[in-house]
């Protein structure tokens, strides 16, 4: 498929959500065949640009779209019924370009801000701060070099501006800083091969004498300050609504297979397998467990939203609060995803399991991408502010 | 405790909900006295109508409070934190005040409003449409008398008004009526003796001549107006704001105790048991699946007051999705409650059960309550909805 | 009820298994009406003497019956039919008597086996080791004096010997001894009030100058020895088939009452409760849980005996390995029973939870038994054990 | 990899137990590749010869080596730690060797026992009597030709014995035969493309004017005679032992990932995975429901045997008992076998994705083959056993 093969027309919708559904309309007939390819995502990275979508957050001083984050958040969900890969490149999207924001001056954030509207910018990032193998050296004044490797990397071959991080060879503290695309020496190679999440240009990346400019790094903003590490809270508000998204868009196949296709069971009593009772009952608890999961994520997406609005007068409270929330939301998304994506396939019967429908990708999506960081860290979190009115340690996870 | 052990300037609460909360604050310490004794709960509507909730959702044309369906349950909720059998005894009210409304003449209408606002009434009944042992017989032009049994009738005992419902002995469709308190004839026993939701003055009501005057009969609206037939489904939100009341109340409770009283296990290598791995995990766990339950029920309680709003433009599909946003939070919150209720007990220890603290009434309470009308046949609705564009059938359970 | 009640002859018969099963029978009518009073045990305690089921493990040699794990945990098993408490004191008897041969000198094993044979001494305790209160003084050459108190004890009362542990004034470890019923200065209090287990005698113990003769101490066996701990992994076994017990008892009752007593819901479309295909697969459901418990247990009780035949030549892992198997069994049995003793109303409807029928018992007592020691440590000494080849510490619950 | 890539001296185990896990062995270093090639299990079923596992269930007095059941289903499970193809191929294998046993004559039973121990035939099927598309014509005095479509073979092109059955053209019940291999105008499709059970050279099957002799057809025996139908226990029973194998092998191949590649979550506070308290408490989990699981299908396989026993002594209610216990094993297998593995990767991280590894082949397997027929029904059949002492209906799937 190359860029010939849709109309920018077609993004006709008067709202973000409605230009995503139909990004996902013009990807639909491809879903299996790009799962199965993995490859680079570019043409999703260029409908998504197509449909306006990139800009959504970006305050409308800077020219952008000043969508809130319950509203980014529902596209995001809306993009994962494509995929999980289109949710996350798409949701690390929305994170990574409010980084100058967070983390940078005054001019960086202007700068990215305004470029992103401009531009229609696409953010990547290799940021993984576990990861020490990149180092940056001091070649002169406002000089500086990167050599070495980065694991972990997601969408750095497609991405106009890449979120990096490395530590300098003298000492000091890792350093953040963006890349645009063009930047000489940076060789993102796709050794990700994961069976879930496979489109999403993931591996790692290696940095061969690169050259980084004083104003390409962030210079950081005081981790004392709440508002300075939101970009975890955020992180974990879009991996809630992929699930979600996920997950429903697993639900939607189901249905209409179970509509259209399922046969009943042979001593069901039935003519129809949407009329067994036992078919009738296990989808609506599915979908029950969707809608609470769901419920849950759409009232942390307005925690989001009030703690966001508050900046930099956002407090360590208030920022905790946030944080359980948004816990919550991605535990209870967690738990009924995998259940629904396991368990669908025993109300469609095992003609549905052939691999041109490739609905196996909704659980190996998810099942990989909820492994990003443990569930049970997160419960005992939330437990610890209930019980011991801690609020969670502020990492990258949270 | 007679009328003497509290004062009403307790009540001093602003809103409904903090005075349903003084309410609750007024019974804490004869909570699991109460529950032992079950008998008569007289003291409890002589705090809801020192507390002046008994006319929280009359109209206020008609000198009610108007308050919402929203407001209404959460205050449904906050009193199900005392017991399940106050929030049964106050949702019960609520769902039996708006009858006239329902199924009566707009004289019925006004009268039955005006006088709960103006006598702050309570309301009770006898109402189960699967018993046809009560029998009315008229006796001359306007005269009817009412002989017979009805069973699982509750409040009746200390109800002003009380609903019921009789068949004609000439036959005919079961006619539903409002007799007062002190009408002549009408015999509450106690006989419900259940492990939960036991001070709700249920049981058997014997009628013996008893008068019934033809105001008192509700006309009776069509029942292929969605509208008529609303009750069901205000029902069956109240019981979902009764489960997740209790279900809170135990996770308060069990909080509480695992602050204070708890011992960490011996192999755990803590000083608290609030800091023990597990116990944060579980804890958040439960927490978490009620936060779900909840989410979903206070998005029920919008669809319902939108569809309330309705009144008699109300159409079939407007009703239908009502009732299965309803019936969603109803099954979520069952779920839930039952597990927090008997789980609860793991993060305390075998100390917690004893008899002084009470800590069982809750899983008694929900168990109980719970059982009205099953879970199954719940989801089966919402299946068929989903699947086969079905509305539930109504019935006085939806 | 007193002896003349039941006439001996009624244990007729050949087995244990079946005149436990008659023991069960001979206390039907009661089961309702003894958990509510709680009270002293003794009618109990009688039957399982008539029945003679007190001897049962000890060895044919010393007089006894020579029953191996596997028939007596049967026992325990058919026992807790009757109610959890019956099993706890058949069960705690079983492991009590075996103390002598444990930590006694050859003397005293044979002294208080043949006794039991020839008596049919029924066996309590007050052990806790965590309960430092009871003291124990030198007053003379082989002559020692009790003062104080010791918690948890179950069956003093009604025990013919009884095991109790107390710490020496003089420091040096805690002493463990047997106390004949006679023994003047013991007083049994029966403060324990909890909702389950009601009939176990349980509570403190005073102690008030009591007398301790030298040939009452057990004299104590190298802890390194693995057998001298081998009654932790007894009673987690004895506990593992009250369990499952008292789960098959509410499975039994929650069928019979579906054959005779339940209604079919209204929309179900059958004419019998037990029609309805989800009663039907619930049922199931519940009933596969528990045999997958029980078959669990029955294996667990093969590696006991084995481990029980090795005597002193048991290896630490031949333990270990013992109580990894009983640990996995527990666990299944408390997961099964507590979904089934919760979840078997939804079958039967509101009614089955009159206190008349008292169904809500069987979640009472395996609620409060189940809670003797947490199943997340059980599981973590499993894990440890699969994991990093740790066999689980020695304690008194392993 | 060729039939020279192995030395058959390579199978040197003295049980078929050990030569089946030499058989896994030899096959260890292709398994993710042979799932991912699908295509033609030639392979495995040399070594299955080779290993000397073919004539396994062969009685004695044919040549064979006599196996019972229990021994049988355990080289299943066995086999199955490969891949849930292997298991699939050897346990079809099993099921349909002994057809000419339950339905042909005595020198059919003769012929094909002995050629199977002689040869060391394996067997295949296209048997699925709702396929209705394969017709067989009469076209002289015992000559008969087959034309037409049998869907769902499974292992026809590598099969030596391969049973299917026909519709008559002129009417009458469908009939049942065995073929060749080398029986002309028998072409096996391999269009079986699901994401699971990938090698068992599943699909449908052409005939083109095939020859049909009389001695292949299989006479029949009275269905009225439970042994006639026992396959279809048999069946059930293979399949409950694959899913074992297969979450065995999830379970082993997570430990051993976690003693040597997983990591500690970064805020667990311990250094190596394998001890951080909740890994220990779920991997524990998983591992007692597989024992469970376990356990109750050893004791299903020893029921099985005493019925097989029987032979045409076999009443209805001793292969409805046989069946009843098999299909508890099958609906504990099947739970414990999806929570086993989609849960696992919860212990070991993301990196325990990548396709290398292979470790999402466990859930693909078990979630295809888990849907041969649904366990609602299972449970159903069991509790309408348990309430209504109806036993399950015959069909091919009980």
């Amino acid at each position: 498929m190359t860029s010939t093969d849709y109309q920018p027309s077609i993004f006709s919708g008067h709202t973000p959500l409605e230009r995503a559904r139909q990004v996902v309309g013009a990807l639909a007939a491809t879903a299996v065949q790009r799962d199965r390819d993995a490859g680079l995502p570019d043409l999703e990275v260029r409908l998504l640009r197509a449909a306006g979508l990139l800009d959504l957050v970006v305050p409308q001083h800077y020219g952008g779209q000043g969508g809130t984050w319950p509203e980014a958040l529902e596209v995001v969900r809306a993009l994962s019924h494509d995929s999980g890969s289109l949710g996350q490149l798409y949701g690390n999207h929305l994170g990574l370009l409010i980084a100058p924001h967070l983390s940078g001056s005054t001019a960086q954030q202007a700068f990215y801000y305004r470029g992103t509207a401009e531009h229609q910018w696409f953010w990547a990032n290799a940021l993984n701060t576990r990861d020490p193998r990149l180092r940056l050296t001091q070649t002169g004044a406002g000089e500086f070099r990167l050599n070495g490797v980065k694991g972990f990397g997601t969408g750095v071959a497609v991405g106009d501006q890449r979120l990096f991080s490395a530590v300098p060879v003298d000492g000091g503290d890792p350093v953040t800083f963006v890349l645009p695309q063009d930047r000489e020496g940076v060789h993102a190679q796709e050794d990700w091969d994961s069976f879930g999440q496979r489109r999403t240009a993931s591996g790692t990346v290696n940095f061969d004498g690169v050259q980084l400019r004083p104003e390409e790094i962030l210079s950081g903003s005081s981790s004392e300050q709440a508002f300075s590490t939101f970009s975890g809270v955020i992180s974990q508000a879009t991996k809630t609504f992929i699930y979600l998204g996920i997950a429903e868009s697993a639900l939607v196949s189901a249905r209409d297979y179970l509509r259209t296709q399922a046969r009943p069971w042979l001593t069901s009593g039935v003519t129809q397998a949407s009329h067994d009772p036992y078919v009738l009952r296990q989808y609506a608890e599915l979908w029950v467990a969707l809608q609470g999961a769901l419920a849950l994520a759409r009232h942390a997406a307005t925690t989001v939203q009030a703690a966001w609005c508050q900046e930099w007068a956002l407090t360590a409270a208030e920022r905790g609060a946030a944080a359980v929330d948004v816990f919550a939301a991605k535990v209870s998304a967690t738990q009924a995803g995998l259940q629904i994506t396991s368990r669908l396939f025993e109300l469609l019967g095992p003609r549905a399991t052939t691999t041109e429908l490739g609905f196996d990708r909704f659980w190996r999506d998810l099942r990989t991408f909820t492994l990003h960081d443990p569930v049970d860290y997160k419960l005992k979190e939330i437990g610890d502010q209930l019980l011991n009115d801690t609020w969670p340690a502020v990492t990258q996870y949270s």
